[in-house]
Order: structure tokens, then C-alpha cells, then sequence
């Protein structure tokens, strides 16, 4: 078992290693995970993080290796956190993700890493969060964070990035209807991918129509138009991710989402840390005799954890 | 403001109007919610619990009205619970599920209720749980639970029903990829929808070897086909819906999903009071520091979390 002192170094320095090594510390609540988290936590703020979602099919995947790879060829060093709340069970990524993480693996100056559920209340997107202050630490320039599907984790996930890309693409008229309600609110720019199908036209009528149905805010999301497979339009959503950023540091958002990043921790890791600790103090035995209880119709469940927090 | 008992018997008659209250009371911590749910505790278990899973598009709203239509026409009350975890910003049904509400209303058999994600951690899934449970002692025989999206909260809601079927078109093969890895361990039915569309072998020949790929269990999931639509092999699917409760009952099956279904509420039950005790205790001074702390990089949120727990 190695000390958190260990780590800090490489991760500093920026080694996939150790950067690998700490966000699994991170997701299995390694001993040394905390005092790492500590000592990193002054020295984080400086990466860029950028949301991407949309529907199953829309192209996130090609969209953020396109924005990886030029971002890196503009010098920067990236970090890609696929967000995959599917797999709880199996513990692994999709299938293309894995296809993706090996295809590439060659960069050094890029980091990719599948996030899966653990089973932990507020798991997934908690890890998230640690996974992205991990990537900030070891001097990655920008973090893209790509969700598959439209669950509250990823709502969690992209409610605190500092920019939330929404892609969509021509002819998926029932699937804006799915993310409508809930991706809406924190989109900070939409982007059209497979922009050269028909019926782009009709997808940004439909946004357009979405946006004035949002309540008004001061930053008004662009819509912009790409064809990921060909690489079209990445240097201009390049641009709108850079111009959003340089808002945000202009009208006190970056302080906003550290706000709410914050929250979103504070809560996960209380309830866990709260839980965790009730547990510890009832024992083994009596939270096996109210899981059974519960079961066998004995007691209800909201009286068996009050007996558990209650009872000495 | 009532109290529980005078919810309880009205409840227990079915009143649509005592149940939809009921829940509501259940989703947003009325101070009646708990000693409601304690009364009811020991009359629970007889509904039968069906969920409803699949990618967007997959027609699961309209297999799921044409089954209740069907089972009302066999002479059921079914209550239908359509959860929705993209709307937690605005709280609301999608669009669909309001159109359809309003159509089904006329039904007194019928009862359709959209859940929405409150913001509470394991929100979602746990105010599910309390809504199949208040149908389940309102006397509906079936409670169909019908899922939006695959994210961690569907996992865990169709972890915890009877029978879970998993819907799937001909030409998504995309979808299928994305729902795989989440779902195909708690599959107990496939249904193929929309199966006079070309590509229904081709995705039967999918599903087969997904099956192929995962751990082998007991109950071999059959593979059906329908055409909502039309109503086309709904009647087929309640059969096979009938006879994998007949082969729950007869392999210890109810009691293995009661005790999944009472982990998974005393789990997120016991995070919440943990919490909220955690909360009150510290006061919201305190609380307000430690956010605040932890997005100016002051202190870390690990840290923050333990201050608040073991500081009197």
C-alpha cells in the first residue's frame, strides 16, 4: 500500500501512472485518498472543464476525440473522463470506449478513463468530480467530460462543469424531447453534429424554440454545427468554448460553479461519510436484522433506520 | 395539513385522489409520510411489480398503455409509474407522458403518475419504491413502472420490481451497444417492439448473444415480439409476464427481490436521516462555512464532511 506522499509527486508531474493510480483510490475509498484530495486541493482551479452530452447516437464519443486532438495539436494536454452510468454491473466501459482507450493510448499528453458506477450512493458523479480535480492537479490543461445518456448523474456531472456542450443531430426529433427537460437549463452552447444530414435546419429551429422556452439568462448558448467524423467545425466550437470561459471569469461565474461543485460534494460525501458512520456504530448484525426485517414486512424501512440512528 | 390516518382509509379503498396525495406526501417529506407508510407496512405485497426499460424511441409508452389497457380489459387495476430523471430542474412530466395522462384519465382502473427526480440523493429511485408500495396497498393489482433513459436510477428501480422487461426496435443496433452492460443482468423478458420493421431477426440474433455473454441464470429470459401500435403480442406478454411469477413464487424469487428492494430503500433512507441529522446538528452556519471553505480551496470537502461530523 503506498502512502499518499508517493503519489503527489508524479501526479504533479503529470504521470498517466500515478494519475490512473489516484482516481482508482478515488472511486474505491483507498485510505490515502482523502489525505491526496488534501494536499492537492490548494493547487487546483486551473484546468478548463468542459461538459459534453446528448443523446445515445449523437456522436459525443468522435465528437470529443476530434476536440482532444485539436486541442492537442494546439499545444494543450487533455483529459477525457467518459461518464458511463450503464455499467454498475459489469464495472467496465462500452464497448467503444474500450476500442477508444486503445486506439488512443499512444499520446501521452492525452488521458482517457471510462468512470463506471460503483454502487455508492451519489457514486458516480462524486468520482467524477475527483477524477477531474485529479486531472486539474497533474497540470491538464483542458478536461472533457463526455456522459453517455440522460440520467441524474449526469445532470449532477454536467451542473458542474464550467461548460456544458449539448449535442444533437438531424432527424432524432423524439430524443430532444428525452433531454429536453433536463439539459436545457445547463447548456451552455448546442452543438448540430452530422450537420451535413438533412434536416439540420429543422433540429436549430427546434432549439431555438427550446431556448425561448428556458427561462432567460444573461449568457445566450450559440448553436453551432459540426461533422465530428470529418473533423469539420471542432476549431470553431474550440473558439465558443474559449469565449464562454473568458464570460464566465468576466461575470463571477467560475465562482457560480465552484459554488455549486462544492454542494454537489459536500452533499455526496456527508451522506456517504453519515451513513458509513451509523453503520460502524449500530454493527454488522443490526443492520442484517433490519435489512431482514424490512424484507419480511416486520418493521418498515423509515422506522428501522431511525431505530438504527436512535438506538445506542 | 392531514394526518396519516386520514389518508389511510381512503387510500386503502384506491381513491385515486388519497393516492396521488399519498405519494406526493411520500415525494416531498411530509412530516405524515412515515407513519402512513408504517401503516401500510404489513398489508404490502400483493401487487405484482413489472418494469419497463429500453432506449428513447423504443415505444415503451405505448407498450406500457396497450398493456394496461389489456390487463384492465382481463379485469386488473394497474397503476402506471413513469419515472423521468431528466426533469429535475423543472419537475415536470415530459410532454408525452402529460398528453397521455390526460388521455388515460377517464380510466377510474388506471392510475398514471410521472416521478421526477426532487434533487434528494437516491431521490428518484427511493420515492418509486414509495409509490409502487402505496398502489400495491390501494389494491392495483399490476403496478407497471416504465423507465426514461438508462442512468443509475433506472438500474436501481428495475433492480427492485418483480419482472423486468427490457424493450428493444429493429435498427438501433447503437442503443442496444448502450444499454447492454446496465441492464442484461436484470432482464427477466426481452420484447422486441415495433417487430414488423425490417432488422427484428437481426436483433433477436443480438439479444441471443448478448445472453450468450452473460452469467447464466436459472430463469432463461424469452425473447418476444410485439407491435404496440397495433396492440399486436400484448396478450402473449402478459402471459409470459404471468408465468414469470409463477416461477418467482415457486424459486424463492419474491423473497431474493424484497430483500434487494429493502437494501436499496434502507440504504438511501439511511443516507438521508444520516445526513439531515448530520445537518441540523451542525446548524446552517456551519454548513454554510463549509461550502463556502471548500469553494475557495480553504479546506478540502473530505475534510470539511469530517469537521461537520465530529466537531459538537
Amino acid at each position: 500500500m503506498s502512502a499518499a506522499t508517493d503519489l503527489l509527486e508524479p501526479l504533479r508531474r503529470g504521470e498517466a501512472r500515478a494519475l490512473g493510480r489516484a482516481i482508482s483510490w478515488m472511486e474505491n475509498g483507498h485510505p490515502g485518498a482523502r489525505d491526496l484530495m488534501a494536499s492537492l486541493w490548494p493547487h487546483l482551479g486551473r484546468a478548463a472543464v468542459v461538459g459534453i452530452t446528448g443523446s445515445p447516437g449523437a456522436g459525443k464519443s468522435t465528437l470529443t476525440d476530434q476536440l482532444a486532438r485539436t486541442l492537442r495539436a494546439q499545444g494543450q494536454r487533455v483529459g477525457i473522463l467518459a461518464v458511463d452510468p450503464t455499467s454498475p454491473f459489469s464495472g467496465g466501459a462500452i464497448l467503444g470506449d474500450r476500442i477508444r482507450m486503445g486506439r488512443c493510448a499512444a499520446d501521452p499528453g492525452i488521458f482517457i478513463r471510462s468512470m463506471a458506477t460503483r454502487g455508492a450512493l451519489g457514486g458516480l458523479a462524486r468520482a467524477t468530480q475527483d477524477a477531474i480535480d485529479l486531472l486539474d492537479a497533474a497540470g491538464y490543461d483542458t478536461v472533457l467530460v463526455e456522459t453517455v445518456g440522460v440520467g441524474q448523474d449526469e445532470v449532477d456531472v454536467v451542473s458542474c462543469v464550467q461548460t456544458c456542450v449539448v449535442v444533437l443531430v438531424p432527424g432524432m426529433g423524439d430524443e430532444i424531447q428525452a433531454i429536453k427537460a433536463g439539459i436545457m437549463e445547463v447548456a451552455d452552447l448546442f452543438v448540430i453534429n452530422k450537420a451535413d444530414r438533412d434536416g439540420a435546419d429543422q433540429v436549430e429551429r427546434e432549439i431555438e424554440s427550446m431556448k425561448s422556452l428556458a427561462h432567460p439568462r444573461d449568457w445566450d448558448p450559440p448553436v453551432l454545427r459540426t461533422v465530428a467524423q470529418r473533423g469539420e467545425g471542432i476549431v470553431g466550437l474550440i473558439d465558443q468554448l474559449r469565449e464562454h470561459g473568458v464570460w464566465l471569469r468576466a461575470h463571477g461565474g467560475l465562482a457560480r460553479k465552484a459554488r455549486e461543485r462544492a454542494r454537489l460534494r459536500f452533499d455526496s460525501l456527508l451522506a456517504e461519510a453519515a451513513s458509513r458512520r451509523a453503520r460502524e456504530k449500530a454493527g454488522p448484525e443490526r443492520v442484517e436484522a433490519a435489512l431482514q426485517g424490512i424484507a419480511d414486512r416486520l418493521v418498515d424501512p423509515y422506522t428501522a433506520v431511525d431505530d438504527i440512528l436512535d438506538r445506542p
